[in-house]
């Protein structure tokens, strides 16, 4: 089933035509007796791509977890590791049902924050790799080693850090290196460390607002520089680029095009978060993620990057159309350069990793957000009419 | 149909029961003969009540509109105008479509602002009053008289909203009295003589931002207060109560509620916008609507009060499962005390107007948002399975 051919089919909304798909992928003609799926003229797009998620730890299929936890990130953090304890989360279970649900909405691409901390050591990890060997042909996965307790407070971490990039982590992850680690020196240089030791990229989350999350920031972009690492580095949420001081951001927003350091959006309603077109404006490459999803952080969540798109679009007000354009495009291309997809896209000659959408246009594809009437992976059928062709477990 | 027993059915998240309806109301015991619906132990809520919306100006069910408006929100009321010309819109028609998309949702009662200006007159205000009579007993619709384009700035515009109050609209509507009116002396003055004139209620825009906001807000309590109107005025958006100087924003509630000022809340992800939860403690009743749906003004929206109480809940970090009640609570209760929707709720006596939802809790309904099994206006079904059971123009 990997070479078949899509007729009448809308490739990001041009008239109908008709796609082949050979080997996995677009090609410039038929090979004869390709099975043929008629697309009824709707929108083709390719795959769409989470970027920022936390596989490991979802609730999804669970008993629903009825949330009283107290305001701060340490609450969070304390009670997160409590419920885990509490209900036995198994995250290859969870992982594989969030994955799949991923899947049913028209994700071809993950890139996952899993957590490692010294009470539930590298089992997360492991956890997650499962999944992505059980789901291989399906759905890609990468995986980010993620001290989510912190490093610097919990001797050990690291270590295990350290252990999970030699077991095959694909990067290196990071936290509030002042808000949460309290040594932003001490966190930075293991943090880069790592990255060197293991030649793998960064991802840090940075919560931190305005000027504090600026000095983090720069501390990043320095060691960024320092290390040669440019076009390596992904800062998630940056929560700073929404400051009110809008130069001091463009300032920073120079210094990192610049360094070539990437920006991952959650596009969070509650938080300042980048202003996205001020991000492409000064050449930052921008992609998006749903974040937790349904865990004992918030109980919101669907793992459709659709919705995200239109959320990315409401929290930065994008109204016209081709700022609607914008926000899909950071949530399929802008994802995919940022976690490096080879042959991503639609022509002749890419991987036939892609998703049909309904509407005239694309942004009434990101506005309504009807259910994916075909999801492929490599030209693999991977979801039909909203569902995903393997049940979650 | 309007006597009927639900089984199975857990009214508020309780555990299930049975709930009789005899002639349209809620009853302590069944009649003979009524129908039974098996509700399947899914979650029983009262009606949805969309509290802030524009049933004249969506353009639901025609080509899709590309936006390319400039930013003001001159740009987009001058857009607007030159737009309804040209595609010759029909408000009969839009309204009615809006109207059944809210209803297939779960909507049972709609608050609607109606554009009044000098160059339409009072179509859309006929239009809207003859979808309200097409669909009575479907949904209840009120409707306010609206200048969208300025009474200040367009002389006969005020003369147009005494005739639609005169010809059956209910509620006096305003905006932005100085940031759009730029004379919030005359513009309020007008507002409320056409409140005692009429004998009606007031329900103004209010975005005006900070100070300028705080200002308008202060002048819209002295004129409820010195006109005896405690409890008859509503101000929607409200977004100078989103303002950063949280203590001036905490005087500003203490007022409201001793005027007993109504706040209507769209909750957008781009905008300050009030904090729900600080609404409640200050004892100030708040309602949520979806503002316009796919208009000239923007691509997003489907009607849905479920999604809304999500974003309510997105936007003012709600994450416990208390808070997102409160959330659902704003999107039914509180928008239904502020319209004075009689006999409101599930208890024996209220009118059956409601919905079932999807989930184990409250909370999962809101973050789940699945079609709605059924829906009863006044013990009738209006809509089965995500669809209104009558099909729109």
């Amino acid at each position: 089933m990997t070479t078949l051919t899509l007729k009448n089919v809308r490739p990001m909304a041009a008239p109908a035509t008709d796609l082949y798909i050979v080997d996995g992928r677009f090609a410039a003609a038929p090979t004869t007796g390709a099975e043929v799926i008629d697309c009824g003229g709707r929108i083709l797009i390719p795959g769409l791509v989470e970027a920022h998620t936390h596989l490991d730890k979802s609730l999804l299929g669970m008993p629903w977890y009825r949330n009283e936890v107290g305001p701060s990130l340490q609450d969070k953090i304390d009670n997160e590791r409590q419920v885990k304890r509490a209900l036995a989360l198994d995250p290859q279970v969870q992982s594989e049902r969030h994955a799949i649900l991923a899947i049913s909405y028209g994700c071809t691409h993950i890139r996952s924050h899993v957590d490692i901390d010294t009470e539930q050591g590298l089992a997360a990890v492991e956890g997650v790799m499962a999944t992505r060997e059980k789901l291989a042909g399906l759905i890609d996965i990468e995986i980010v080693a993620f001290p989510q307790s912190g490093m610097m407070p919990r001797p050990g971490t690291a270590e295990l850090m350290d252990a999970a990039l030699a077991m095959g982590a694909d990067l290196v992850g990071g936290l509030d290196p002042c808000g949460l680690e309290h040594d932003p020196k001490g966190h930075l240089d293991t943090v880069f460390a790592l990255a060197e030791k293991h030649g793998k990229p960064i991802d840090i989350h940075l919560h931190e607002r305005d000027s504090l999350g600026w000095f983090s920031m720069q501390e990043i972009i320095d060691r960024t520089v320092a290390q040669g690492m440019q076009g390596l580095v992904s800062i998630s949420h940056a929560f700073c680029l929404g400051a009110p001081d809008r130069a001091a951001v463009a300032a920073l927003h120079e210094k990192l095009a610049e360094a070539r350091i990437h920006i991952l959006t959650t596009a969070p309603a509650s938080a300042p978060v980048p202003a996205v077109k001020e991000l492409k404006a000064a050449g930052i490459l921008t992609g998006a993620g749903c974040d937790g999803i349904r865990d004992t952080w918030g109980p919101y969540g669907n793992s459709d990057m659709l919705e995200r798109a239109m959320l990315v679009g409401l929290r930065n007000n994008l109204r016209r159309d081709d700022e609607l354009e914008l926000a899909l495009e950071i949530c399929t291309r802008g994802g995919a350069a940022i976690l490096g997809v080879k042959g991503y896209g639609l022509k002749v000659g890419c991987t036939a990793d892609c998703v049909l959408v309904e509407g005239e246009t694309l942004a009434e594809a990101v506005v309504t957000r009807a259910p994916r009437k075909l999801v492929l992976k490599g030209g693999r059928v991977t979801a039909r009419d909203g569902a995903c062709v393997v049940a979650a477990p």
